[in-house]
Formats: structure tokens, C-alpha cells, sequence
């Protein structure tokens, strides 16, 4: 049994700055999305990065857009034209189904690390795997992080996730993709400000990537995957009293609800955030998988819930993102109606009274320190 | 993609005899269960091949048991004195929570292959990542073998589950260790012995070492475990129309109830078979999780299908080995009051009933061909 997964951040101030200016400085993020800025989903790990990191990102990589900018960062069409704006480190922000890499990538990888960028990389293919890409990373004295590699002495829970004093909420959801890092990451926020010892606990590669902790539950071996969340919530308690776990996956996934249900388990919430994306009625990519009405998620979260720790629902996260200003109120009445739940858009509209009666439900006194 | 899981039944022939006087022999196995044959849960893995598999088991190695037989084998006290019974094949027969070797196993293990015998490893530990120990069997020209050793190429469902001509059938139950393989195993003989071309498809290390076979889902990466369930079905519908699919774990366990979910969505099953074992009312290892009625777990699992291939119940299996006969009667019987389905001890009763009920669910003719 190893220690608590490491403080990927902790290793950032080692990293020795290489170009430019800025001697001294922290993490600067390039992200590589070579071919992909346009594509929606290069944005969800590129996008949590840039909207919720503490290191800004201060170019992006794509030849097919250079010269564009993104969210107001300007896109590059070279690691050389990159370098300019000073990044440390390159991180590879293209989530693919499945999480390989593109071939071509290899040799972009190598072309970061040859000009003495670190590069973290959240697929479940390995840079540290590749011998002669670690070779090259100690020639150049940069680092290659894996943000998925799983942490060893893994193994099935021990029940200590059962006895913790903080108050652990979970975020579930109709589908993948559709918000629940960045529910759990403004819940996490408010509560902060709101004066509560409120801790994010990462459980996939970008959230890793955020908050310089964490396990990729997804790429444990899938007999230690309850275990593996189970550890999380144990260091996550001994960082704050309120931790908001990242949830991974549906239920009702074709592909990946084994990880939804063995985080579900490990992680052994007090209560439930639901998120749905409006307006969507089939799983992403799987057209013939419908996603069933919201009020019977609810039910069987609730139901496939350890009889040990019985969780709740206690509000539903609604992404209306696609939506104009009218219909997403709309399409949040409709899920308070549904559900007979509180419901919002936390990032539209505030994670207010999302937090209200998430510390409602788990019975967290809410009130300023 | 690598191509379908290896068959390693096919290489047991290219073993070369070391000893005694079969040579050309078949797979004879030797079972290690040092300090364990006492166990009762060294019995899920030696229990299996003994009674399942098509090659036979010559010994048991237990030092502290040297003398005495279980089920009829003779057990022995060192490698030297199993030789007498020429064994091919040494088999790790033990099945630790997690799946870790007891360190003081390595040992014996290489006397095994200094003796000549080719090795069969069901743990998550594998010998094949042990430099050492492949160099000595490289030297001594026998195989090692890592049943869960996930296969290569594994990724994401490709929907090809839905679009089977078989009918899957996937065990499921209240929890580990109650009988789920065997189940499997005993309506997939007496579906043959009905003429029907029925096939059992293991999923586990133990179903592997009996069917020569397989994948075992609980130690691939989780994100691809719905994916190593599709390909399992897959490579089953080339075998056969009717598929066993062994189930594991279950869904309300709190370690591995991943694997079970993963294992529900990506084996696409038409039906499932419940497993119970009578009188129990907590998981196993876990008193504090209890195991929740029966009525509640067909819901839960029929209401926890994959829209797009919603699967019933088609009934109960009951484990009812800690029972005398009556009780056994009894407890199938209520089985049945409480579900409203067919109910039996396939083991203990045969597989008639149960066959019946499942071949009505899945519309399967069950005619003699």
C-alpha cells in the first residue's frame, strides 16, 4: 500500500524555466490540440483547464487554425511559434473515446519535449511507457506526466470510506460530457466562498490536471476501481469537511457505467448532484441508447446505492448551455417540475441554490466560519 | 485491435512431458493451495477446475496437509513428492480478496518451474512481468501463464453486442462467491445435452482455466471493461447461439460492483439467471453491507439493462450447499414465493427447471436438433 497520490503540482516549481523572460515563473500551459480547437471536444479537457486552472494557458496548438484565437488565447501553428508565450508545459487536451492517441501526436510529443516543455498527457496510452520518449525527457531535463497512471498498491476498499466525517457529494448524470467536473468544481467554489473547508476531489485526467491530485478512475484495473475512489475520499477528508467527487461515466452508459457505478460505491456519497444536459435524448455517440426522464435516474441512483450508505439526490445540475436565456429557465422549471427537485444551471445562473440544498440534504451547516 | 482472446487449451498440447512415464500426455494439473486447502473460499478456483475442467487434477500441494485427500485427490506436502503423480501444469488455486500472491508463494512457484512444470497464475499479479521468473522458465522450457492477463487492443463497445444472433444469458446475484460460474456451467451442459449449440463464456480467471478461454473483465482497464464484455459475446456468437456469460461480482457489492455493471452493459444480455445463496443476508467479508431482498434485486437489475436491450429475470438460482434436503426444498420455494419466478438448485436438482425457464425468456428453441 503506497501513500496518497501525489501533488502533481508540488513537482510545477521544480521544473526549470527554459525560454523568454519569465525566469522563475510557474506553469504556463501550451495545450496541443492539433487539428482538434474547433472540434467541440477537444474542449473538455482544454476548456476545464483553461476556465478552472490556477496556471493560465497562454497558447494553443492547431496548424489548421493559427493565427485564430480561442476563448481568447491565441492558437499556434508550431511548437517554435508556441514558445514565444513562453509556456512550461504542454499538455495533451484532446479526449478521445477511448483515450489513445492520434499516431501523428508522437511526434509532436517529441517536438515539446525537444524544445524543454514538460508535457502532461491525460490518455490512457503512457508517456513514461515509451522508452525512448523518456529518454529524450532526461536528456532535455523535462518532466512527462501521466495524469491517468494509476498509483500503486491499489486494492479493494477497506470500509474506511464508511466512517469519514466529512460529508461527501457525488455528481451522476444522463450522460458523459455533459458538465459534471465543472458542477462539482463550482459547487466547490461557493461553498469556498461561502467559508466551508470545501475540497474538489479529481477522479479523471482533467481534474488532475486542475487541482494537482487525484486518481483517474477510469484507468485502475477495474477490481480496484471502488478501492481506488475509496482512497480519494480518504485524502480528500483530510483536506476539508465537504468534498464534491467528480463523477465519471452514466449509469446508464453503454461503455462506461462500470466506472459510474464503482465510484458510486467507493466513493460512498452522502447525497447525489444530478446532471442532465438539455434537450438531449439519446447517449453521445450511441444514437440507439436513449437516455431515460430524470425522475427515473433519481430512483435508481437512489436504488443502486450501498444499502450501507443510502444516498439522495438532492438537486438537479442542469447544462443549458445550448440554449438561449429564456429557454434555459424553461428547461430548468421543467427538471424542478419533473423531479420534484431543486434544479439550476450552476454556471449560468450561480451554484447558489444548487449549494443550498446540496448542505440541506447532507445535513452541513452552511453559515460563514 | 489484436485479434480474438488466445486460446490456451491450444497451447497445453505443445508442452513437452517432463516425467514419470505419460509421456504425449494431456494437462494434468497439480493445484497450489499452501496453507489454503482447509480454506473453503481456496475452493472457488480449485473447486472450479476440479469439477469443471476437461483435464484432471492429480494433486493438491498444502505442506500443512500433506497426507490427507480433498475431493479424492491426494494432497501432498512438496513439489518433489507431487511429481509422482506426474503433473504438466501447476495451477495458483488460490483466490485472495484482490487477487495479490502471498509473498512466501513466489518460491514455490519457482520450484514449480524448476521442476519442469508450465504454471497457470489466476491473480492480478502476473508471472509474466517477472523478469526472473521468465528467464528460469525460458531455461526450463515451460509456459507461464497468466489467465487475467487482459489481451491487447481492448477500447470501448462498438455496438456490435446489439446486433448478435445468439442469445445471452448473463448470471447475476446477491454476491461474490455463491456460485455464479457454476451456474453458468450447468445449464450451458445441460443446454448440449439438449442438442442446442450452447457455449459457456468465461470471464473470470477460473472460467478461463476451465474453457481454455476468455477474458478476465475484472482485471482490465476500467474504462474498457464493457468493451472486453462485447468482445467476449462476440467471440462467443462465433461459437455458438446460445451463451452462458459467467457473471462476476455484484451489483450492490461495495468493491465490485463495477465489474458487474460493466459486465451487464457490455455483455448485452437477452436474460439473466439471479443467483442467491440461501440464508445469507450480508455480503460476504462486508457485514456491514446487507444484501437486500431478492424481489428488490430483479428490479434493480432489470431496471439497471441498457434501454436499448432491456432484460428480464428468468429465474433464480439457489445455492442451497450449506443446506440439508428439505431446507433446500424450502428455500427454493420461497425463492420462488418471493419473485414470482422459476427457481431451483441447479447443482443439487439439475439445470431442467432452470433451462426451461430461460430458453421460455429468450424465445430460444429448445427442441432437440
Amino acid at each position: 500500500m503506497s501513500g496518497p497520490s501525489p501533488d502533481i503540482l508540488q513537482t510545477a516549481s521544480q521544473a526549470t524555466p527554459r525560454c523568454g523572460a519569465f525566469f522563475g515563473m510557474e506553469k504556463r500551459y501550451l495545450i496541443l490540440a492539433e487539428e482538434k480547437s474547433a472540434d467541440p471536444h477537444y474542449g473538455k479537457t482544454a476548456r476545464g483547464v483553461l476556465r478552472y486552472s490556477p496556471h493560465p494557458t497562454v497558447a494553443i496548438l492547431d496548424s489548421t487554425r493559427a493565427g485564430e484565437t480561442r476563448d481568447g488565447i491565441p492558437v499556434v501553428g508550431t511548437v517554435d511559434d508556441a514558445l514565444c508565450f513562453n509556456p512550461t508545459t504542454a499538455l495533451v487536451g484532446v479526449a478521445t473515446q477511448g483515450g489513445r492517441f492520434p499516431p501523428a501526436w508522437r511526434e509532436l510529443i517529441r517536438s515539446c519535449v525537444a524544445k524543454g516543455l514538460d508535457v502532461e498527457n491525460g490518455l490512457h496510452e503512457f508517456l513514461t511507457d515509451d522508452a525512448e520518449l523518456v529518454e529524450l525527457a532526461a536528456r532535455h531535463q523535462v518532466e512527462l506526466r501521466d495524469l491517468r497512471k494509476p498509483p500503486d498498491g491499489l486494492n479493494v476498499p477497506t470500509g474506511e470510506n464508511l466512517e469519514l466525517e466529512a460529508r461527501v457529494v457525488l455528481t451522476i448524470g444522463s450522460d458523459c460530457a455533459i458538465g459534471k467536473m465543472t458542477v462539482s468544481l463550482e459547487l466547490d467554489r461557493e461553498a469556498q466562498r461561502r467559508g466551508l473547508r470545501s475540497v474538489f476531489v479529481p477522479t479523471g485526467q482533467t481534474g488532475i490536471a486542475i487541482a494537482g491530485w487525484g486518481i483517474s478512475v477510469d484507468a485502475v484495473v477495474s477490481d480496484f476501481l471502488a478501492g481506488a475512489a475509496e482512497r480519494l475520499v480518504v485524502e480528500g477528508a483530510e483536506r476539508g469537511d465537504l468534498l464534491w467527487v467528480e463523477g465519471q461515466g452514466a449509469l446508464l452508459h453503454p461503455a462506461y457505467s462500470g466506472v459510474t457505478l464503482g465510484l458510486m460505491h467507493g466513493s460512498a456519497p452522502h447525497a447525489y448532484v444530478l446532471c442532465d444536459q438539455a434537450g438531449a435524448t439519446t447517449i453521445e455517440g450511441f444514437p440507439e441508447h436513449a437516455i431515460p426522464p430524470l425522475s427515473e435516474l433519481v430512483e435508481l441512483h437512489e436504488r443502486a446505492s450501498l444499502p450501507a450508505r443510502p444516498a439522495r439526490v438532492a438537486c438537479i445540475a442542469v447544462n443549458t448551455s445550448s440554449l438561449g436565456e429564456a429557454e434555459a429557465r424553461a428547461a430548468v422549471a421543467e427538471a424542478e417540475e419533473e423531479t420534484g427537485l431543486p434544479a439550476d444551471d450552476p454556471v449560468r445562473f450561480g451554484a447558489g441554490k444548487l449549494l443550498d440544498a446540496v448542505l440541506l440534504r447532507t445535513g452541513t451547516v452552511g453559515a460563514e466560519r
